[in-house]
């Protein structure tokens, strides 16, 4: 039988050095709340359910860490704060439902791998009681030490209580501990507050254990995968961290950025096959990005789907809903929201497309503006197949511009166009020879008495 | 009573290295000229005035160092080069004044922290009669070495000029030096030139003070504060650790910021609790954001008062005198010059608002364009409270657009439009069945003839 | 008589680690193919000739090596894989044409300096037959190292063979060998495949020039010289520092770069003295700015000639055949293409220029759309000097307005408009009290509609 397993997620930190008017465990990485990276990488590792120990905004934090998990997830409340040893037993109802292993996380820390928990794991089937995860640190001030002897695990000895030899040790604790799931209430009651700050440290589980004869490892994993955060430049260095491993991940795969440092990807970008960034593009959530195509410099895309072979930018705006068909093309100061652009289609330049449908190979002229909203509804556009938007012009929905018609420059389109007809809706022009003259004469007259007013 | 303290602040290098057409210490970091950075650190940590030594284009670097600083500033000409100790000298009337401290200052080293000031000024009531700042270097080579016994300074040893012991040392002179001003002048004149160069080195009165019997003492600093710069790209890494230091500031302070090193701050700039800024946003001076308000990707804000919970970019522009109000939002490809957007009101995409009056809640549609130039003068355009401006529009100024009014998509709108009025001002829609495919015709038939003229 | 050479550049690699669906030596860096900047490096360093050894893509990676090199260039083909010393065999026939020095040159290791590989030809003057470069390694670990005698190179130990003193050694091989011409298809000829792999290593050539009695010597020159690329990963690094050096060259010269690290040159990019660049600028192939002028934030240039104290963004994009002049100035949201735009003309605000000519002190008014393509064909635009567009104006094209002439702001201009004319073209406004407020009535009928249909 499958081995099972809960994941214990401590989230109800108050987090006052944030200085945030919401929880710290909804502030986001890669676009997806802290609290759900912790909730998503324990079901990765096979855990079987969730308890979540939540304090300040339960609901929203207990949605965020349940969408789309598909594992269960039990909130259960934090009203006191006493330490890491209480705060975990709030859970003590879902730990007697009854699991092999026990894993406490933190909801602050959300760059934990998946990896790194079936590894603790993995030392539990191997016969240890606890498991404590441990990284090698630079610089281990301040850091509690993890004392081994014989390959198991003595003790966790805090910086401040550490002896001079102690102190040598650069193996330090990271928090986040597997233990027996049959052991864990008793140890967890076991745990006791006589200490300066009248706290129940889960830390403590180690020594208790041991004095029950069990036993207890210490793992190493990757210093970064227990980065908490207790401040807002504490989050940005966490995101940081998250960024440079999405960025490596997508440049393995077959990704080309020129400068990965200034591309922001979402948890859930989804870059293919020789694809091209260039510097400074931003990609939020629900993006796709079909092979061969490229994101030029200065680019911003959320909730799209871009077809092979694609150009989108320089200075390109892609909003949700937009979906490009392969080998279009989207450029400078362009904003596309909720709408299909077909195969081929061109929109190039200085245009706003909402609420549309374009045809395939149709070409949208510079600055044309689909006029989509009366103030109440959005409406829809249609634009056919391999037509002509003369540029600059106005299309005020609802419309529907007809495959291969055509329309004139600058013209205010209002009424819908046939198939190959050819609409223009402009004033005629009137040309005054020598006008500008004495019209630049009455401006700075105005300029004149501007003056005289000021002064 | 108080200490009074003068700070010399040698400001005239020539700076060739920098190939600048203008003075050194006018190149800006922050969007502050470095002279005035090493000013106001001086005002702020408790200076009574300030002695400015100035060589090239005395007059914009005295008023740059003076400007807004609540200190006096005497400007004292340099106009031979013979070293640090000469160039002090320059500004011997200023120091007879009569003050407690004199401090030595670098128009070109702009991250003094006035906490450096200040403790070396703390050492002076205690009773030392010069203090150096001195720094701890990674890798001391050429610079001059600290070099103590008993808690004093004994001498300033250049690396040259070092011992191999000496060269051990890594505490380094960072040349920011406080001394006595009774003793000030004397000690001053008694800087000698007999050296390779000729020239009279400051550093040199530490031997003279104690040949005195005067108490010198060396007090460590951070090492950033004694950057100078004298290149452009000595420049830009100075810009660099002042934005970190602000950046940092501010995060801490309540400021969520997905990608710090993207920010770029000015002195000025002030972030209110709860701001988010996404990457690549650039702050000019003069710009105040309010608590909530969220800067979007790629915006260029300067001189701009931003609402509470106001949304701005991506792709956004707020050019000097730009008001919002609470909840206003700017959005993609849009432009604010000189005008206050009211509450609640949008200017969403593509538009450019320059010398105008929008009430709250207003809408203007995509595309919208205030004429608000004639060549010479510039011209008002009022829109009133709840008013819907259809996309496309031109707004030709003098204009007034009452409350509630509704401007047709593609209009010019010339004259003014009362409340609830309607406005449209449009040309009649003319459709040609067929007509496209003959127009095309007609572009192959031109095309067909340009490729015969260029074979 | 002058010294001859030939560099064989290996450029046959497989790559499949870049996942590619090109050449690895295509990728570029600065815009430019790695291979391009491999030979480029060979011709400064004052090569005769290049042998280029091609696999995949041979015709386009012969191409991109020899654009505009100066050198000739002989490809051969490599159609096997059987190691380094196999590969630079394929080119016996070249080497055989005579020269005095043969430098062997990888095609994806694009950052080797004309310095190390003249550095290398010194040692040969001086009587050294193999010339081995390598680096000092800050990390040895899978390097081979350089092991030295009295100053000759005794033999390249790879990091699996090594004994424990021989892995201590931090003198790593790079790779890039130059050997004497007379003597290297015997040299070459005498490597064998008897190892592991049954492979050619390039690198036994010392060990059998020893044989003979021959002096090797191994120099030194920067790692980063020799870095080379087997993921797109490791592209982006190089990419960093080939940027890194190009800024910081650029600052050295004059340049100043608020935050270089945003700043993106391209190979042949030529900044003048007195240049601001803002964070975020791109810039790709073919531009020159002139002397003192400003790039704004935000701003993509390609293919463009800025003129002398010109002003471009923030938010502009310069494309390919772009002509500033001087004291021009390029705003926000404004795309300029195939244009000149005369000296002090002013382009500011969301405006599209492509296929034009503006006149000296010119104002494109906001919004201006040039109307250049009709779908097939596009077509010139002509604005006088000191002429006004007025803003949202459409100017379509072929077109031609007159110096001093001034067109009416949401004019549609299709005529020629002679000098000092005025033109306008723009529909008569209707305004019709109280209907917004009927107008918004019918709207919202229409929302209920829609409500209730989908409820």
């Amino acid at each position: 039988m499958a081995r099972t397993s809960l994941a214990v997620v401590l989230a109800a930190g108050d987090a006052t050095r944030m200085k945030s008017s919401k929880s710290k465990v909804l502030h986001t990485v890669g676009n997806l709340p802290l609290i759900a990276h912790v909730t998503r990488a324990a079901a990765a590792a096979g855990v079987n359910k969730v308890a979540l120990v939540v304090g300040r905004e339960a609901e929203r934090v207990t949605e965020a860490a349940g969408a789309g998990l598909g594992v269960p997830v039990s909130a259960v409340e934090q009203t006191e704060r006493k330490g890491t040893g209480h705060a975990v037993l709030m859970a003590r109802d879902v730990i007697a439902e009854g699991f092999d292993d026990v894993i406490v996380l933190y909801g602050d820390a959300p760059l934990i791998s998946p990896d790194s928990l079936a590894a603790a794991r993995d030392e539990r089937t191997k016969g240890a009681d606890v498991v404590v995860l441990g990284f090698r640190a630079a610089d281990p001030t301040g850091y509690g030490r993890l004392l081994e002897r014989d390959g198991e695990l003595v003790a966790i000895r805090e910086h401040k209580d550490a002896s001079s030899d102690e102190l040598a040790v650069d193996f330090c604790n990271g928090g986040i501990i597997t233990f027996s799931g049959e052991e864990a209430v008793g140890l967890l009651e076991a745990i006791g507050n006589d200490n300066a700050k009248g706290e129940y440290y889960l830390t403590d589980i180690v020594e208790i254990a041991r004095e029950r004869g069990l036993r207890c490892v210490a793992i190493e994993a990757p210093e970064e995968d227990m980065m908490g955060c207790n401040t807002r430049a504490e989050l940005a260095e966490i995101e940081q961290v998250w960024q440079a491993r999405a960025r490596h991940a997508a440049m393995i795969s077959g990704v080309s950025m020129i400068d990965p440092s200034s591309v922001f990807l979402s948890h859930d970008t989804v870059l293919e096959n020789d694809v091209t960034i260039e510097p400074n593009v931003w990609f939020g959530p629900g993006v796709r990005v079909g092979p061969g195509a490229v994101i030029h410099a200065f680019s911003h895309l959320e909730g799209a789907d871009v077809g092979a072979n694609a150009s989108i930018g320089p200075f390109a705006r892609l909003r949700p809903g937009t979906e490009l068909g392969e080998k279009a093309k989207v450029g400078n100061f362009c904003e596309i929201k909720k709408a299909k652009v077909g195969r081929g289609a061109k929109v190039n330049h200085l245009t706003y497309i909402g609420d549309a449908v374009i045809g395939e190979a149709a070409n949208i002229g510079a600055g044309t503006i689909t006029c989509n909203y009366d103030g109440e509804n959005k409406h829809l556009t249609e634009i056919g197949a391999g037509s002509f938007i003369g540029s600059n012009s106005s299309l005020v929905a609802p419309l529907k511009i007809g495959a291969g018609a055509y329309v004139g420059s600058g013209s205010v389109v209002t009424m819908d166009v046939p198939d190959d007809a050819l609409a223009i809706a402009r004033a005629r022009q009137e040309t005054k020879p020598g006008r500008a003259h004495r019209l630049r004469e009455k401006i700075a007259a105005i300029k004149a008495l501007k003056k005289q007013a000021q002064s």
